[in-house]
Order: C-alpha cells, then structure tokens, then sequence
C-alpha cells in the first residue's frame, strides 16, 4: 500500500513512471521497479545507490547501473535513435559532470542522441568558441553549471535552439549549494532558457527527450 | 553610446533584440527602437508605460501599445503563422493574466497562432478538465500562475508536450512576490516542465515560439 | 530538576503531555515517560531512536515502538474509535510516508479511527480522483506532502472538510528542506487549508483528532 | 473571457467562489459579482477598495462595504447562525483588527457566531487570562497577532479546540513583513494549532466557518 | 604565532579573554589556556570537546569540564558571590538545557549566584506562574528557549527586570536552526528585551554577570 | 472594544504602556492616549506623524512632539534624573540620528540622564578613541548603527559595562534594510553585547532605563 | 552636533570624507559640504537629489550636479590625470548605465582618465569582443551588471587586471533587487574579480581610483 | 573527456588555471596536474584532502602539501619576489587561519612576499593598533574574519590601499556560516574594499598577486 504506480503513464507521457528513489527503502524501489518491468521496456530510477542496486539486481537481474549518475535503469528496445537530431549536455566545470550525466544518461535511455561538451566553462571561454559547430547543429541544449552558472547566458545568446539551464549545487560559501546559479539563470537576459531545479539532472533530460521528438 | 544594438540578433537567433523598457528612458527607448527598425520588420518593447508610448510613436507612428501587457510593436510582416501548430497560454486566476498576456502576445508577434485558457486553477480542478481538447492538442504549453502555482504540476502530469512554468507575482504575504510559485514549479514532480523568471511572460513566450517552429 | 512535567495537560486538553526527543538523552525520556504513566493511559513520545526505546522498555515495559514514524508509546484503553467518523491521511508521495505515518499513528493513539491513501500525487491525478469515495466521506484530512506540496492545494479544493496541509522535507535543491512545499501550502488559493511545520506529523494529528471528536 | 466562475463550487463546497480583488479591475470584480449573484445567496469579495465598491455598487446595488476589512458582500439569507457554537477571534494587538475583522466578518457571512476579544497580546497576559470564560466555551479560535506572535501559542496550551493562528504583517524591521510571526507560529509547541497565510483573514475565517459547522 | 592573545583584557572588561574552541586544535586550545592561566585566577573555554579538555588537562591540571554545556574552565579565587542579587536562568523546554546552562555556567564562574527554572515553555503557562517569586526577585532574567521562543515575551511582559533572550536551535522544519526563536525574541512586543545569538549561552551569561555587578 | 490598555503595566513594569502608532487611526491614539493620561504622569507613543499629534493636541492639549523621532509624549513629572548615572548613546553615522533619537528621547522620558556621540562610525576610528572619557564613564551604551553595524563591537570591546546594539535600517542594496547590521551586531565576538530589533530605538532606550535605574 | 566631519581623512586616504546623502536633510549636507570646502580642493556627495542640489549651490555656488549619477561635487584642481593608465567602467545593458556613471564619475573626479564601454552583456557577446583593444589595454576595469550579472566572469577570464565587479539591482522577479548579480559574481569561477555592494557605483569607482594610482 | 584544460590560460592570464578539487576525484585531480606539469612551472591545486595529495603524488612526486589550507602545488621558479611590495594578510581570530592561509599561501606561489598578522579583531582594538606600521607599508591587505566581519571596516578606514575582505565561516547560530561576515563586509562604510566569496582564500590571494604585481 506504500505505492500506487501510475501505470497510465506510458499511454499519457510517453514514458512510464521515473522512481526517485531518496527516502525510499531498497525494498521499496525493487518492489516498484519489478512491477513496472511487467509492462514497460524501459525504466529508469535516479537518486538510486549502489546498496539499492543490488537489491534491485536480486530480482530484477537484466537492471543495469550507471556509477556517475546514479541510475539504474532497464532497456529492452532496441530501436536506434534519430541521428539527425541530438541533444548537446554541456557543463561549465569538471565537478558538474555527475549531474550533466543525469541528464545524458536520461535522454539517452528515453531513445535520444546525446553529444556531450563539458567543462567549457565562461572563465576560458574560447573552450566554448572551439565547438561552435556541434553547439549549432544540436537540436535542444542542457547547461549544466554551477557556481555563477553563467555558461547558460552565453550559449543561449548563441542560438535559436531551446536552452535548458541546470543549476548544480558545485560550490561553496555564497553559492548556497546552487541557489546562486539557479537565480543567475532564472535571470538571464538571454531569450529561450527556462531552469530546471538544482542538480535535476533527470528533469532536464526528460524535457530535452520530449522536445527533441517534436516534429 | 548609451547601447551597442545587437543587429546581429536576427541572423543568429531569428528575431532581433528586444527592448528591456524599465531603467530606461522613454528617448533611450524611442531611439533603439527607431534604430532597429530600419532593419527588421517585427520589433518588440517590454515593460513599457503609456507614456514612453507617445514618445516613442513620435518617432516612429506605426508602433503599437498592447494595454494589458504593456508591450509597444512593431509588426510588419504579414505571413500567417502554421494554423495547425499553436502555443496554449493558460492562467490559474484573472489576477495572472497581464503577465499570460505578456507571454500570448510575444509569441504571436514573433509568428505563432496562441490560445488561451484562462482563470483555470486547481481550487475548481474541473474547469481545467472541461478543456481537456484544447491541452491535448497544444503543441507547447505555457502556465502563468502566482500563489502556490500548483497548475504547471497538473498540466505538466496531463500531457506529453513542453509545459513553461511562468510564476508570477500575484498573491500577499508569504508568496514573497511570487517566491512561492517560483520554488513550487521548480520542485514539480510531473516531468517536461521548466521555468522562467517570476512575471517573465517575455522569456516564457520566446521560448513557446522557439519550440513551437522546430520541425 | 530537567523537566517539570505538565500533569495538568490531561484535564485541560484532553490528551496528556507528548514528548518531544529530539535533544533529550534516553535516560531523560525514560524518566518522563515513567512518571506520566503513573497517571495516565495513552502516552506518546515522537522523534525516538530505537537506542531510546531500549532504554524506556527497561523501566516501562508495555511501552511500544512503531519503527517507520519513529514514536514510543503506551495505549492502556481499549476503548473503540467511533467509526463513523475517521480521519483520512494522504500522501502525495512513497517518501513521505514516515512523516504521513506519524500523524496517523498520532491520530489513532488519540482514539480516532484513521484511513489511508498513499501516493497519489498530482503528478497522476487519475489515482487521487480513483479516491473520491473515502475523500468525500473522511471528516479530516491530512495531505502529506514534499517537493511542490501541489496535493494540498488540489484535495482542499475537492472537500467542504478541514483540510490539514503537512508539507514534508522531501525532495532536493530549490526545495530548500521542506520551504517550497511549506510555502506552497500556505499560499494555497482552495479555502479551508491550513498548515503545520514541516515534518511535523504529531502536530497534524493532535490537531485531526482535536476537530475529529467534535460535536 | 478573462473569468470562468466556479459555479460548481456552491455544491461542492457550501459557499460559491469568494473574489480575491487585488490585482483585477474595478470592472472585472463587478462582472464577477454580479454574475454570481444570479445563483447565490451569499457574496463576498476581499481586498476590496473603496473606489471598487462604487463600481460593484452601480451595477449591484444591494452590495455592501465593510470598511476596516475591506469586503464586498452580498447576504440575502436571514437564517440565524447556531447561538449554541461560536467562533472566538482574537487579536494580540490593535494593530491587528483590520486582518481579524477580515476573518470575523468571513465567518459571520458564512452564517456562525462570531465573539471578539482584542488587544490581549502577552505583554500585558492578564487582560488574557481576564478571557478564560470565552475562551473555554468557543468552538473555534483565531488568534491574529503580528510581531513575535506569540500569543497563538500561550492560546493554544490553554484549550482543547482548534487553534487557527493568523500572522499578520504588524511590525518593522526583522518581523520582515509578517514572517517572524508566521514562522513563530509554525513553530508552536503547543498542539492543535495550524496556521495560514500571513494577512490571509480570509482563509482563517472560512475554516473556522468549516469547523465550526461540524457535527 | 597563531594567537595574540588580549592580556589587557582583564583590565578592560574584569575577565580575561575567553576562548571559542570551535574551529582550533586542541593543541591550540591548550596553549592559549596555559598562557592565560600565568596572569589569570577564572580562565573559561567554550564549545570545546572531550578530547580537547583530555590534551588541556595534560598541560593543566588543575581545568575543570562541565559535560553538558562543553566548558573546559579554571576557577582559583573562592570569593562567595553577592547572596542577595541572583542571575536568574529559565528555559522553555528540557531540551534547552545544554544552552542554558552555558549561560549559566559562565555567569557562575564569573562570580555570580546562579539560579535555574528549566522547562517552563507556555505550552502550560502555569508552571511558569509557579515560580512567579523567584522571577520577581531576579537581578537579571536569561530566557533560553527554541522552537517558537515565546517565553521570551511573557517573562518580559511580568518584570521591571533586563531579559536576555537568548534563542536555541531546538526544533526542526521550518526553525531554520533556531532562526524563528531568534525573530520572535527581536520583535518581542514586551519591553526590557534584548536579544544575543542563537545557541550563545556564553554571550548571555557574560552579559548578565555585567548586569548584575553594576550597582 | 479596539483596545484593552494595560492600566496594570505602571505598578509591574515602573512605566506605562506605550503605544506603537503605526497600524493604528489618529482617533485611536488620541483616545488611548487620553485614557492612559488619567491615572499615568508619563506617556510615550512613538512611530507617529505630524497629523497625528493635531489629533492627538486637540483632545490632550499638554502633548508635545518631537520631530526627529516622531514622538508624541506628555511628562508632568519633575523629579531630576540621577546626574551621576548617565545612558550615552552613540550612532556610526549622522542618517542613523532619527533612530538614535528614539532611543535618547526614550530613556530621558522614562527619567534618565542621557548623553550623546553621534556621527563616529569605524571608517574613521580615531572620532571614536576622541571620546574615551565620556564612553568610559557611562553607565549603558547604545550603539545605533545601519551599514555594516560594526560600531557596536568595537565599543563593545572597550568598556565593562552593558552595550545595547540598536541596528538600523540605514544602508542600500546588501544592507536589506538593516539585516546586515542586524547580523554583524548579533555575531559581535566582543562580550557585553545584546540586540534590539532594526530600528527599534524605543526598545533600546527603554532596556537602558532599567538598567541604569538598577542599584 | 549631527556629524564629526573626518577632516583627516584626506591625510590618511588621499580623498576627503565622501558624503552619503541618503537618509540626510538638505540642510545637513550643505552644511557638511560648505565645511569640507574650507579644507579640500575636491568633494563628492553621492545619492543627492536636485532639491539637495539647490540647497548646496545656494552656501556653495562653485558645487556641480551630475543628473544621472546624482553626485554633487566640487573640483577645484586642475592636474591632469595620467593618460597611459586609465578606468574602464563597462556595463552590461543601457539600465545599469546610471549605477556604472556613479563609479566614473567617482573616479574622475578623484583624478583618473576614464573610458567606457556600456551595454556590452553576453546576450550578443559578439560586442564585447568588439572592444578587445581597450579591455586589455585598462588597467583596472569596473564590470557594472544587473540580472545575472555574467558579464563580470567573462571579463574576469579575458585580462591579468584587477576587475571589479558591481552588481545592479537592475531587473525583476527572482533578481531580488540585485542579489541574483551579486551572488553571481561573489561565486565568480574567475580569478582577479571582487565585489562591491549592490549599486555601490562609489565603492567601485573610488577603489578603482586606488589601484589605478599604484605604482 | 571530463576536461578541457585552459592551457592558454599562462599566457592571457599569467598564471596557469588552479584545480578546485572539491567534487572531482582523486584521479582526475591527479591527471589534471600531471597534464598542467607539462607547459607550466607554478601548480595549484585548492580544496584537496590527504587522501588526493597521496595520488597525486604518485604520478607527480614533486608536488608538495600545504596541511593547514589543504593545497597542492608544485613550484619549479626561483625567482625571488619584489622585497619591497609585500602582500599583508590579516586575520581577526585564531579560527580564521586556515582560510588566511589559503590566501596567503596562493599569493606566496605566485610570486610575492607575504607578510602574516593574524588573531587581531576589534574585541581588543589594541592589538591590531599594535601593528600600524606593518599596515601602513603594505601594498595590498586581505582581511579574513568570520563571525560580524568588522575587522575589514577598521582596516579599511586606516589605509590607501586596496583592502580584499575575506568572509569566512567561523562562528554558529545566526552567523548563517559566513553569511553575517559577507553582508558586513559588503555594507562597509570604509572606501576602498572589496569582497570575495565566503572562504574563498584563493580568490583573494590571487587577486591580491595581480594587484601587488601592478606598476
Ligand atoms: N516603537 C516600538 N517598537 C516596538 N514595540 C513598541 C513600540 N512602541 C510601543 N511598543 C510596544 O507595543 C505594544 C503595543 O502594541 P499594540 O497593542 O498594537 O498597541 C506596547 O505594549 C509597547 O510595549
Ligand atoms: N514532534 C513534535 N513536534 C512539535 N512539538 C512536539 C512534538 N512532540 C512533542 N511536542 C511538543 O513539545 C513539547 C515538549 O517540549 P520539551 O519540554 O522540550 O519536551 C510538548 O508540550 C509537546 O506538546
Ligand atoms: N521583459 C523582459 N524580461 C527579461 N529580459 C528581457 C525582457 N525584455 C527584453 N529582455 C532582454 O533584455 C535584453 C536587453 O537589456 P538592455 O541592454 O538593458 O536593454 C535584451 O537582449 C532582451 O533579450
Ligand atoms: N561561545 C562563544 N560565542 C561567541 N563568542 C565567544 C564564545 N566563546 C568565546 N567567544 C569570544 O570569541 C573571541 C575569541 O575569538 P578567537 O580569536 O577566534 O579565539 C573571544 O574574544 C571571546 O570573547
Ligand atoms: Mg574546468
Ligand atoms: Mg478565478
Ligand atoms: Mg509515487
Ligand atoms: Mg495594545
Ligand atoms: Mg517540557
Ligand atoms: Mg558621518
Ligand atoms: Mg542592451
Ligand atoms: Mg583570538
């Protein structure tokens, strides 16, 4: 009675139910987890820890895990993602991979493209000039960045692709674990970014599969 | 010297360089927007008062003042926009509806058919289930909402499109000037959603209009 | 000469004093709890550690221990509940079971009869209106909710029934601890919500069992 | 089409949608008051300004003004509320009545008892405790007090009915608009207790109504 | 070189300088005790570990530590304090009493007559009338209290006495630390209150013991 | 019924009721003030304007008014302070003298002799040491200070008697209307010190007199 | 006796007191101006109103008044500044340009050449690479920027200069009057950068005037 | 692929990029420097633990360990610094060192002489006073202080240099870790100071290194 799966979300969001799984027992996200897997291909569960994987893997065994992101997840199709369009994940530093991965790893799953660009942050910013072309050719963008976040502003004053800003909680002191870059990027005077909440890795990623399938 | 026009805009991001009205002058406004016009055929001002608008129709008489969103244009082109692509602007309360008419009117001045739902929040959760079609059909979303803002949340578990969460500031005490909506839609649990700055119905129509001509 | 204990409390509110752990050492709450079993039937001890509970089972053996909301008690009466009239406790969310479970359990202690629905957060709204017979039919509730806190705001719109909002800790980021669920819950615009600290389980279900046994 | 009443909501909830006026024109709040008064017994509209009371007056002209709390109301019915059961609205200071007149006179339309005892804040606790007659046979309490607040909690241990404690924004400096009450009072250490917003007489007069009508 | 240690202040202010353990090494703690212990008869450190006081010890023996409020002291003069004139020290809950008696504690080492009333919160004001003669004749009051930090104002509201308010981070949620105890003590409607930092037992009790000696 | 005075407050406190103007009607004042002239020799209202004390003349002829502070008082008594005890206040810069004022105004209403140093903020630290003589000589010290409020320490460093802390809201941008000072003055690591709300020259001023009365 | 003029403070910085008019009268600061005159050959007051003006220009006829900074001053010198070092003030939009001319001014006036380059944000980066010449040429560069306040790190990874940065309260919503630009640059990822107070045009400019005169 | 190193950064900026070692691992720090090692003669590496340093110096044995601000460095130059332009750091208490150091120690690696006085707060004025001559001869002076940060303001009002303020975060309870020292520094009324982010020794350091380093 712990849980109520929504298991209508497939049918209404194209994607079943994501389990978040802080504050959830092991048991508990192995339960759901086995449950979804009668009737979906692929599922996904952030915020997951080694101990839970293997929980999970004990009745679940085709589970996988991804180490940086912290993800277990199941994929059984096999259908190749659209080549043409991509989604670009880039991060301003090196500490802000694990949530740039998130979002990666969550595209990718929902049957996306995914480039990555990372570490390319404002303080060295011919970093940033240096991929204008894969910058200009992706389809939707994830700025990952933490600290002041302003990587987000300069990219999206690049291009006429939608910007999804990626607050992470890298940084200390005044950065008030990620508040500083997610006001930083909830003000941008750059058109065509809108935020997502500190290290929402998975949130990100979700929005960019769904614009990435538009047509 | 007081600006440096991005004239570049256009070419890089589709639509030039918007007018920011409030610190500035009504000559400053007059002048930019005399200047860009010379080069583009559809010109935008936000967060103007009526009083910058005599000034600026001095100058240039075939700009336009949109009362309830404050917005002087300019809109010479006469394309039509894609009848069966349309951006939903919807609003919890009447009180929101200025800054969903912010959004409305930028998306349409930048070429997109817009409908509206407004003063559909959850207090009366029918009134949003009575438009069921409209949603569903609605190529983006955008959900202007002050107080708690709990309609993105719901709008965004009911479809398979991008919802822009646009918090504003309606509301007293502590809804903090819209701090309480914008932290509610950026904890949402329902995933596809992101969020622009409290009363930013520029950013969120600009971003509708990006998503909205991805093929 | 660390605690006076309020013997009064019974006569004056109907429920005697429950203590609160936090900060106390086991040897202390063991001490309290013995002298108010002296005098009475029901006594409640919420935010316990299991290594407090050994220490009050050594001295007060009937006292028991509920794991997941973390409470010690003792229930002498066996007087039944009235059935007609229950209390219902929802949660939008798996997680937010442990502090959902505390005022449920709070309110049974108190002598009320409580029923649950778990889980069923706005995100798949299907599942709370899956709900609307026991929704309709409870003479309190309770909305345990975290992150955008959106349930509170959706069931008050639903009930002519006091509606006691608990927004919970729950979630990551921008939810600051529990702020963005405890700020849109305040701000709620469905009448007849009010709300208690974040977390606080007990606080909910004294009051439920408070406007549950009037007449 | 900047409105769409909640007809529904008389059935659902027992009194029809209430206008929250700030933020609408003159106009709007009349049309909507109008409209609702074609189905309705019972009106109200808070925030209200004199200037939109002339407005609604014209057009509906059996309408009344309450001054020091601002409300727009129609009442048609004479049914005598419950001598038996009233509903207590206090306040800390008399700084504090315009908020709990917005709440005594909520409840009053909505057809209760209403007593008041004002200026009783704990500076002064005999002119408290001068009450305990009063206060021992209400039903329901409202304490509205601004400040530090903390007369909702010295209330609040003295009875066994629901406390809704009401911050107001009375104070300078660190009460930063009404927070430190609010916050005061969330963290009351007395039971049955919830809170509502700050300023929000309303909704403290609404559920009082709500429980006070429980059977 | 890590210290300059204020050898004047003793002349300045009547006690020599006290030590803030938190964030030095023991090592630290020790050597700065040891110098000051040459020239001083009362040496007191606050906010220190066992194992601080273990490597104090080492080097001076004759230190003393108080477990409960973490105070490594030394105390050589054996002058009887003034009988007649007292600090009185009140807490609201038993959980404040590790503060209280930092304030407590520090007033007595510094030649004051100490006296305790703990756990008299106005969850049940009428213990706190109980002690209604030992409040009357305190030279100065210190209220310790958490969560909603009303005590503050009631004491202050019954006495022509100062108050030292001295806010705990007892609580949780939406205490923020001890953030809503302090805001309710600034902006305490009761006059002869002042307030110190949340948890400074140290800062109150030096105050006091100021307070108390002036004649 | 909007006001019940604390007739009591003279025999328990040593001084009247004093009233907050603000929030209140100038009627309201005038006849709380005409009551409280009946039986008390001083009265003190503080936070009141110009038109409020024609009001208040009309009906209380012997009312005076200071402009500075924006006090309305009555004193009939002509007992002569104590010349040996003295209250100093001092303010860091001359746009914090309206609040200082409060203070000094205050405490000589209340019978007190009062000294003042204004304009010696810590920018320029030697206007500080000019006036050792008179600091050290004082009885109590109030330090009114907005900016960064760091006045208050440095005093507070310098002599052995209590200083009271009076932030203000003087500043701009990070000052957050006084908050910064607020901080830094509850953060001193001088000895001595206690704080009053922003703004709060009343409150200080009133803790002064009972501590400068104290023998 | 309202101000203790730091008539030495020329001797020990170099420039006179600079005064603060904000929360001053006319009358104060003329007089304050009038005697700063007899003593120093150039005087700055900053925040002054036109109606400050007058009232300074009627005892000191020689005092000027910059519109848009609002800074009366007086400069009697004549030295020329030395041409081969000079300020660069830039700003990111046309609305900082108020903010960014109160620090040019400041610096002028103490004595430096100043150059600007407004309205060069990272929305159309593009136009500050446009002035590359005169950025690495500066010797010390003055970032003023509003809403997310990028511009300053970018500066800061382009130069081996000491780049100060200056947040604006320019923008709206989740800018929190500046905070968002200030917590942006404060958590800045490049090196050399510093942070003046929101708006704090003085502080910048005066501190740039410092290191611009190092030799 | 989780770096681009900035090895352009020696040329633009004069010195190489500096590793922030908090979220990256052990590896990647070590891979970092070994890949900077090969173009640069100064290595820096801040915020690393032990347990990096020991890994890092298994792939670059000459890289060495500053204990107490946590830095890992390698420096190969010899080149003396300037003796006659030295970089003054100060620290108000004892706590405040690490931090200090991390300044210091950056700015000694980057080639300047550095001069250290440390523990000389305002609680006891005299001691900083004791210093005047070396403050007098510094060319550049970084302030570290934690609690109420005022040792900047006092420091800034003696000199005509560039004073950096570096807040950190030694104190408790309303200190909000480094909050209260960051907005008293801000507000500074002393001309002439900047500020950097909490605890951000490094900044200062290097910035204090560009300004010394000016001629
Ligand atoms: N300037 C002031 N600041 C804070 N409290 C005040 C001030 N002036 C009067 N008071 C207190 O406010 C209480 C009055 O509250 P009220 O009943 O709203 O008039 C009195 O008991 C005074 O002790
Ligand atoms: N979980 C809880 N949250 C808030 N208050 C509580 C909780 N449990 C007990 N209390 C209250 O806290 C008071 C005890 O405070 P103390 O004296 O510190 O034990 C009791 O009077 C209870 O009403
Ligand atoms: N209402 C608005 N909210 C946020 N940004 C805006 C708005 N209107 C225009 N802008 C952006 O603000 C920038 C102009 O800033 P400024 O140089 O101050 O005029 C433009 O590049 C626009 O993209
Ligand atoms: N618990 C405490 N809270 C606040 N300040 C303290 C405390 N204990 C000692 N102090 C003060 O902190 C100063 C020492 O700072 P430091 O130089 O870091 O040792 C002393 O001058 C004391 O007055
Ligand atoms: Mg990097
Ligand atoms: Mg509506
Ligand atoms: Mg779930
Ligand atoms: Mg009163
Ligand atoms: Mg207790
Ligand atoms: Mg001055
Ligand atoms: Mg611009
Ligand atoms: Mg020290």
């Amino acid at each position: 009675d712990f849980v109520k799966i929504d298991h209508h979300r497939m049918i209404r969001q194209g994607f079943p139910e994501v389990i978040f799984c802080q504050g959830k027992t092991a048991e508990q996200v192995a339960t759901i987890m086995k449950s979804l897997a009668v009737h979906n291909n692929s599922i996904l569960a952030t915020r997951a820890t080694e101990a839970m994987y293997a929980v999970v893997k004990a009745v679940l065994p085709e589970a996988q895990f991804y180490e940086v992101p912290k993800i277990i997840y199941v994929k059984r199709d096999t259908i190749e993602p659209d080549s043409q369009r991509f989604v670009l994940v880039m991060s301003a530093g090196t500490s802000d991979i694990p949530v740039a991965e998130e979002a990666a790893v969550t595209a990718e799953i929902m049957g996306n493209k995914v480039e990555r660009v990372y570490d390319v942050g404002v303080a060295g910013i011919h970093r940033l000039f240096a991929h204008q072309d894969i910058i200009q050719n992706a389809n939707v963008i994830i700025v990952a960045a933490g600290m002041e976040g302003a990587l987000a502003s300069v990219v999206g004053g690049m291009v006429a692709k939608p910007v999804i800003a990626l607050p992470t909680s890298v940084g200390y002191g005044a950065s008030f674990n990620g508040l500083a870059a997610l006001l930083s990027m909830l003000n941008s005077c750059a058109a065509g970014i809108s935020v997502v909440n500190i290290d929402n890795g998975f949130g990100a990623g979700r929005l960019a599969s769904i614009i990435n399938k538009m047509r």
